[in-house]
């Protein structure tokens, strides 16, 4: 059984993440991260504690679904203390970036804004479209539900790179949020990654490209969060085989 | 035989316009305005003129997809020479507004930032809408091609007016045009305008409502430029019967 | 507190109903009618019985996501003991319908294929649309789960019902289920109705309007399963204080 | 200049090829094949014939957007006078589609059901994304204008080809062109092909994959019949400069 901490576990995605490792016949749940109390009843024997260190000695792999501030924390306990991490917070600094490579030195640790298998491939086929019909205009749509903080998604920026990347172009010069008044013409270049808002929506993303006569339109629903915890269950398992190192949702998947 | 009259022949929506009231039966072309040359070959006997007030001399009707400038002439030269007059120009300014509801106490004017008839039921459906399930979120995103200069499209305005009007909403108060960073969970009354520019898109437009656990989308495509002509000459043939007054698209389909 | 009872709840819907009348304040969970065993552990105090009369005994409402056959039971068993009724049931024959509009008589009951609050609005629309814009051609797309044995479903029959009634046609003469072949041109009155099945989608319903230039098209979507149940128990509340009759979701809405 | 003859001219199609060669700077429009008289004016020097034989003495490269049987001919006729071939015609038999390879043993002959860039790059998207999440379920919806004689269009049943290659699986075996009654659960293998025809659609293709908890939905719309008038034109540039062989666009366009 591998020894399976969580840590963002009073969060959205929490209670998935604890009850999807709890079906796992392979896993085994022996800490959680808390720093108020936690709604959810856990079985006995597991840990549940607000130290980081505490919680590293006793997992083979921690799943990360936190904010920020509470993945530097990780990395730099788990340089004490190697551990396999699979991370999944968004809006990390450069900073917090940069120590998630440090890391990745002395453990394997795998890093993705979405951990999703449809995501994971959605991104190489952003790429070789833009690569291929360099032609056509990029405009990205992303929506999610009323209650997320910030705009653009994560992923919807990782899929804005991907395009990027497929034509050479640094993304942070040609990012459009959004358009307003007498804006001219569209520019060849520019990519828009629109933020809509709204219900409950788990998380869409259309990635179109526009040419003269014709369109092609790649979306990627995600229709229940669980898609998340699992696919960070299955990233978690493969991952506590690797050598140290930092990997992709695609390495994973072998795709 | 209705003798027509167009302004912004040189235009996009110029030659399709020219070639439309050609080819109906009940329509002459008597007159265009034009700046410049006209691309065009006209037929024999009808006026290529830059004075309004000329082109208005011999017209029952006048076509107008110009621009702010242009229709406010229009307007002018009309108040001494009452012509009906099928305005399709966006962007005009509050002044504009006001001497196109003058200059319908003396003839009558049909104004509307688009002729299509599906827009026209559209409005309706999405004052239904707001106004029916007031819990839902309302975002709007349209699309149109490369090369239009204005954002969001004045359709998509006009739409976004009515989803307000459901609910009684001060539309400049709610609009949102792009969302970026750390922006909080999305406000109750708030309504995203989004425009996505790219390939030859005629235009696109989708009108959401979201809640937890539903949603619906209301979407609108033009598939041809026709469908903007056509809609204007069908409007030019039922406003030359009418009183003095202003009309909208769904006076004329009567709906 | 209403005394409600649940038809059905072993089924796909049975769990979220359970859930959700016993989280409603003003509802209190009397009776489950079961075959088999019932998954879900209840409160105290609810009766589980197999036995249709035994149930209505102790119930204000009855609330029905069943079959065909427990439907009829049910109908038949409350002429003896009339409860308000709240029925989700599809694929009823004709004799099942008659049934339940004889059952109507004595006292209060709502029929509807989708307990939506969107579904009930988007009839509306479709009607309208198809009677306004009578040119255009009608093509109906359903998206359902892979579990899903019927086809079309029933709430894509009734969208379908509403855009024929639009135009006074029979819907059983015009209905069309698949394309195939050397097949002609589209005739001007068909309605197409298509199923897909796959992944877990709850339920995705388009209806199309299409004529040279333009189209328009309404989608509902139901993102959650929870979105039936509390429609039903929005239903329920409502139903329990009306006179005998056979009601819609329209009517407790009041649209 | 490299002589284009086109076959088919009478048909959709045939306008904007004539007026897309003729427009072109490499090519010259040297002979059209007609059965009955043609609508539009030709340029002096143009060739129109109802022989295939004499066209094809005149021709560098003749472009084919006709019927079965013509096609057939046009290929026999090829045999005895070999000349590069781009055939857009849908719809084939078996001997037909043998007689093209035949021919390609003599001269260059590129076939394709669609000439756009877009569809040529989809199909190796759709088989990527088939080979890799096996575990999602197919499901294809074309949708064209109402007067199309044929479903599913020649460029669903090629995405659909190139889903089922993906897995291995045969379509013949697998195709599923319509559902209505008691269907019972989706199996695994099938593959959907819907048609849906309306309006004035030029062509629209999605291949949706479906799992539990996400999709991917791969969409290709046509805005304009001058894509693939253009594409086949690009294709006769790139054609005559060929060695005999059987190409596809996807070898054109170097993808």
């Amino acid at each position: 059984m591998i020894k399976t901490g969580i840590l963002g576990a009073t969060g959205r995605m929490g209670a998935h993440l604890i009850k999807n490792v709890m079906e796992d016949d392979t896993l085994e749940l022996s800490a959680v991260h808390v720093y108020d109390e936690l709604k959810q009843e856990l079985p006995e024997g597991v840990l549940a504690t607000n130290s980081i260190p505490e919680m590293l000695k006793v997992c083979d792999v921690v799943i990360d679904f936190s904010a920020p501030a509470a993945t530097q924390e990780l990395c730099e306990a788990a340089m004490e203390n190697p551990t396999a991490l699979v991370i999944a917070t968004t809006g990390l600094s450069v900073h917090q970036q940069n120590l998630i490579e440090e890391a990745s030195k002395k453990m394997p640790v795998l890093y993705a804004s979405n951990m999703s298998a449809g995501i994971a491939l959605l991104k190489q086929l952003v790429q070789q479209v833009s690569s291929t019909l360099k032609d056509f205009d990029i405009e990205i749509v992303e929506m999610h539900h009323r209650h997320k903080v910030d705009a653009p998604s994560g992923t919807a920026l990782t899929l804005a790179e991907f395009a990027a990347k497929g034509r050479g172009l640094d993304l942070e010069k040609v990012r459009v949020s959004g358009r307003d008044g007498q804006i001219g013409p569209r520019s060849k270049d520019e990519i828009a990654v629109m933020a809509l808002r709204g219900g409950d929506i788990v998380g869409r993303h259309t990635v179109g490209f526009y040419n003269d006569g014709e369109y092609i339109e790649l979306t990627h629903v995600a229709t229940s969060r669980e898609t998340f915890s699992k696919g960070a269950i299955r990233a978690a398992k493969w991952l506590v085989d690797q050598e140290p190192g930092l990997y992709s949702i695609n390495d994973c998947l072998g795709i």
